[in-house]
């Protein structure tokens, strides 16, 4: 059956390490596909033609996903603990991150064949985990090294003969991310309050510290889940940040980087995410307040509903356009999609404790 | 045979009243389908799943070209002289703009039947050309009347009961575009300098006037194309502008509107687009200067390089994540791939007087 690519989807149904495929307009699962290894924390890119996923797994496993014949095309295990992955600019590479082997290997997007191996050693000699893996222009690729502190740059343009730039960062980079035009990788940090902000554009300068008061802070409060920064929300204007262990949401100003004001929110964020139209920001929360979403008006900066979608609310995806939002809800076993404009709830589908949600249209930008 | 649908584009071959379909990574032609009728100025939107292109032709011909079955799936003709359409945020609406008669009729995406109609109507009740038509979240469209000197911000959430919102604009508005994330709604004037801008987030402000120095000025320069304004590149910093009858670029600030910088160039400038990355701006000519194209370094602001692609450069298409860039040199009967960042030429295609191209990324954004 011919079918366009431009509105499927997938759900990680991590218990099972299975994944759905789904399609947006229809709002319905077309497949459920199974044999996916550890899909905890996975994450998935795609092909340029949006007629495969990559699915990222905790175990190491990569598996390249036939979303229109519906079947596992290839699948290597490629490290022993792995924590994602990203796809090149010209869409021919793949990249993963791992634990365990530390540092970073790139595979060919068609036939998952090895291409490199770059391993990420620290300067007193030590292998280090590698995360916040983020794709930049020039099959140019981002990451941070947790015990190394430091981010380093991959250019990619010749995969069998990489090379890399090295930065000092700060103590124990956790997570990273890149401004939607590529330009600002940014890495949060776990051993130290601050943020590590690396302009590509001119990687001369080194990389500076932004924020520097943001983190756990003097008083170190319990914080129950990292937050991801891969949610946070950049428009042309703004940043919004999860504070981290604090019952706030930081707004802080994307040219100059100082902090504009801090929206209170019930609970402590986990994803904090801009709709598609920078309208609204949506903010899910830590356990015991997971149950609940409070969206952001980002013009006012105003908390201006609170849902209850369901029971453990792990992850939420737009529409390229952003008139919906799709939820995964795991202790419901559901994923539930909501309009953006009036929050009015259009449907739920069926899902075995569902976490992540990737769209195709991920395939079209830059940093996914 | 399966494909996906995320790569392809069309490009208009407008003596002919053509359409070629084009596949992105491998840089070939699939297909020439005919039949489309007068094709100057037509512009394509592309359905939400990213199989069927919507291409609006300039004698009010609507057709619906099936990407992948490589056929017209259905046609009509809507007005008597049109100048382009868009799609809703949830896809299911097309609204084209026409000249004769003016005004906007809106269709449904699936079937093309007829939903709307909407007279442009001035305040001395006479019929209006619509120009700029431009898609905003919630199923509204913004547009401007030319002979009745407004913007109109028309509610389709309802497509059989449309409500429209009406501003006082400027002289002659003659194009407008939308910024990326929706928000800002620009108008060009013909017949005086200067811009009108209204923030959709704030209709009860009205429609404000920006750069009022922008624009054909006191010496009323000879201009020998008026530049397109969704030609416009809009960064998260900046917006580059065509400077009206001058060799030159005018750079702007996002936020505060003010012009900051003009960048001097070889002649009259048309398109004035941003990669995706934000890293490069490309501008193409009016006549003589059309065999040329320059490209600016938005962090210099200085013209980097100099291209001759061919004769008669009509167009540029960026891939999604901005590692190529398609050209259609009309004169030379070929489209030519370059890349963006060495600004090497990767491959032609034979295409017969080729005009505007289009990618399917354009499915999943908004204001395209």
């Amino acid at each position: 059956m011919l079918r366009g690519t431009g509105d499927l989807g997938v759900v990680i149904e991590r218990a099972d390490g299975a994944v759905q495929i789904i399609e947006q307009q229809s709002r319905r699962s077309l497949a459920t596909i199974q044999g996916m290894g550890d899909l905890s924390h996975a994450s998935v890119v795609f092909s340029r033609d949006a007629r495969y996923a990559y699915i990222f797994g905790r175990d190491g496993g990569l598996t390249k996903l036939d979303l229109l014949a519906q079947r596992i095309d290839r699948r290597i295990l490629q490290a022993g603990n792995s924590i994602g992955g990203a796809i090149s600019q010209d869409g021919r590479l793949l990249v993963a991150q791992n634990y365990e082997p530390g540092g970073i290997r790139v595979f060919d997007a068609d036939t998952l064949a090895p291409l490199a191996d770059i391993p990420a050693i620290t300067s007193a000699g030590r292998p280090s985990k590698v995360v916040g893996l983020a794709d930049l222009p020039g099959n140019r690729f981002a990451y941070a090294l947790f015990e190394g502190g430091e981010i380093w740059l991959a250019d990619l343009s010749q995969p069998r003969k990489p090379s890399v730039q090295r930065f000092a960062a700060g103590m124990q980079p956790y997570d990273g991310l890149v401004s939607p035009d590529g330009r600002h990788y940014l890495a949060g940090l776990f051993g130290e309050d601050g943020l590590a902000m690396l302009d590509t554009w001119h990687p001369e300068r080194g990389a500076q510290r932004i924020l520097p008061n943001y983190g756990r802070g003097q008083e170190k409060l319990p914080v129950y889940k990292m937050p991801h920064l891969r949610g946070w929300a950049l428009t042309s204007r703004h940043a919004f940040l999860p504070a981290i262990g604090q019952h706030a949401v930081l707004v802080a100003d994307r040219q100059s980087w100082q902090p504009t004001a801090k929206v209170p929110v019930l609970g402590q964020p986990v994803f904090v995410m801009v709709e598609p139209t920078h309208r609204r920001v949506w903010v899910n929360f830590a356990f015991p307040d997971n149950d609940k979403v409070q969206v952001i008006d980002t013009d006012s900066l105003q908390v201006i509903t609170t849902l209850t979608p369901g029971k453990a609310i792990l992850h939420m995806e737009f529409t390229a356009r952003g008139d919906e939002v799709w939820l995964s809800a795991r202790d419901s076993n559901e994923v539930v999609v909501y309009r953006t404009d009036t929050f009015e709830q259009r449907a739920s589908l069926p899902a075995r404790s569902p976490s992540g949600i990737f769209f195709t249209w991920r395939a079209h930008r830059i940093g996914m």
